[in-house]
């Protein structure tokens, strides 16, 4: 008799990717938690799902607290499979280093879906481990990815800097704004144009929602600023995201729906749909995977980087340079170019 | 004539500095933005504040959108100046990644403090530079030192896990609740106590206000993984926060204010200053400054390494390592490990 997978102890990698790969939801499920863990195993999973990726388009969703993004998600969800296609939902919860775990109670939202054998949703909580949302999300979207998902939804909450770094490095990006919402629009307009590739007015049936259309479209008729049509990333890190400086501009639609009652999403996934087009007839279908890569190898190699840091002998040197600091006899950057000495030695 | 330091070009550190120390607001805000931009002087300007710091008392207060931090952060100005004591407030937005800037409005909130030579308010915007929030937060918490602030209260939104981690380097860590705000007791109730040396109910006036109250009581009294009485941070991370694992525990008051007609407020200020006289009964008054330069530290290095992985030479690498992941040649762990060669070449 074969050994089950799920026992206890040693489990065979090989043989959870393969069922996997077959659509069994306990294999996805068991592969994302030993992710969602910092598994040490991560090195060997990631080489058993590195030949069996790069089908998934990842589509991000953001947007204030109450914004609708999971009915919005629920909504794409039913909306895409209509279609026949294999849907992955990924909700990044915004880590919870209070709990550990997720706090958001509104995945049951998603309830709907929960039976339908062609999709996978999780909820995902990252406990700082190993680089963090930068490293874990893109090995749980490779996981979905070698489970035949055609689109994976990932949907974090528009708060916080990892959270956004995240939702930015999906092929699509949808920015999801709500009427009614105080003064979130004039506030954000700085730069809000820069990580949307689709805006989505959500709640468009209630008072407001033609002004914040309004506006919208005005903002991203001045056109400055759109993700897809530059090279620097939301965090103004240029060497991060290296799309082309110039070139044609992808102008971001500005959608109307009420995601409550399904109105309005068709056109949601016409938008999707046109955007993924333009890219493609631009060349840039591989923007979006090669900037995955290229955050996952940087965060788990500054993971490995901090690892060094924290190890024993660095621990004891950073704890002495800690004093010295506190002392008012060494200022940081001073400790901390010893540190990066001894990293480097 | 001496060259006025407000001048474009080379600003005279030492001069900010010393105006600072004098209590010039504009020497202070100065200095903060140097923090805020990343400027390339920020190693001069840790070199020109080490030897003024160390005094002053940094209290963290976080809890999610809609609870009352802006209004509960003015109402401890308003009872702190009351008490003479010197205040600066460090409003740390979600980063704002979308913006470069502050997303809140609700800083107007303070204008009441605005004209008060005793308070200096700042609302920061990180912009992911520099190891982020981990690195900008104790410096500009530095700046506000060194400008004699007795108090220095550290407000960040509960969400996001940089913010959290923020508000946790706090020598006191305030977390606020409401009555009425969902499920967030029951769904926090894994993990909040983790952070929490003190706990607020704010809106007491509100229906559910009693349940809210006796439902933290109820997990205080239970007693486990209140952070002060613990070694490992709330990020899971154990040499980050070397507080002893043994000893007595500190129990986190609850405490239920009306912030926005004052009630409460001077309970809550005695709570703040309870856990402080424990703290130093405990020998363990040094326990945030340390966490804070140590957390310092790490931040700039780690950037200090990153941009190193950056640099031109390792930006081809990276790139290239990045088009065999997405080939599926190579996994990022096999990846991360020639980045972390070259680094440390």
């Amino acid at each position: 008799m074969r050994p089950r997978w799920v026992a206890c102890g040693a489990v065979d990698l090989e043989q959870l990717v393969a069922a996997a790969r077959e659509g069994t939801p306990r294999a996805v499920a068991r592969l994302i938690s030993l992710v969602e863990d910092g598994s040490p195993r991560l090195r060997e999973l990631a080489a058993a799902l590195a030949p069996h990726t790069g089908h998934a388009r990842v589509v991000g969703l953001t947007g204030a607290p109450g914004v609708g993004k999971s009915t919005t998600t629920s909504a794409l969800v039913g909306a895409l499979r209509a279609d026949g296609r294999r849907v992955g939902v990924l909700a990044v919860d915004p880590s919870s280093p209070f709990s550990g775990g997720a706090l958001l109670g509104d995945r049951v939202r998603m309830g709907e879906h929960a039976t339908d054998p062609g999709v996978f949703i999780r909820s995902m909580a990252t406990r700082g481990h190993l680089g963090g949302l930068a490293a874990a999300t893109p090995q749980a979207l490779r996981v979905l990815d070698a489970a035949g998902c055609d689109v994976v939804l990932v949907e974090t909450v528009g708060v916080g800097q990892s959270e956004v770094e995240v939702v930015a490095l999906a092929d699509t990006t949808v920015v999801l704004l709500a009427p009614g919402m105080g003064d979130g629009v004039q506030a954000a307009k700085a730069g809000i144009l820069e990580v949307g590739d689709v805006f989505v007015v959500n709640k468009a049936d209630r008072d407001g929602a033609d002004a914040t259309v309004r506006e919208l479209r005005h903002m991203v008729s001045l056109g400055h600023g759109t993700r897809s049509s530059q090279g620097s990333t939301p965090m103004g890190e240029p060497a991060h995201r290296d799309r082309e400086l110039a070139g044609p501009a992808w102008r971001p639609p500005v959608v109307r729906t009420v995601a409550s009652s399904g109105q309005g999403i068709e056109d949601l996934v016409g938008a999707l749909d046109d955007h993924r087009a333009w890219m493609a007839d631009h060349g840039r279908l591989g923007d979006g995977p090669r900037q995955r890569a290229r955050a996952e190898i940087e965060a788990i190699a500054l993971a490995d980087l901090r690892a060094r840091i924290r190890d024993l002998a660095g621990a004891a040197a950073l704890g002495e340079l800690a004093e010295r600091v506190v002392a008012g006899e060494l200022d940081p950057y001073a400790a901390a170019d010893e540190i990066v000495s001894s990293v480097r030695g």
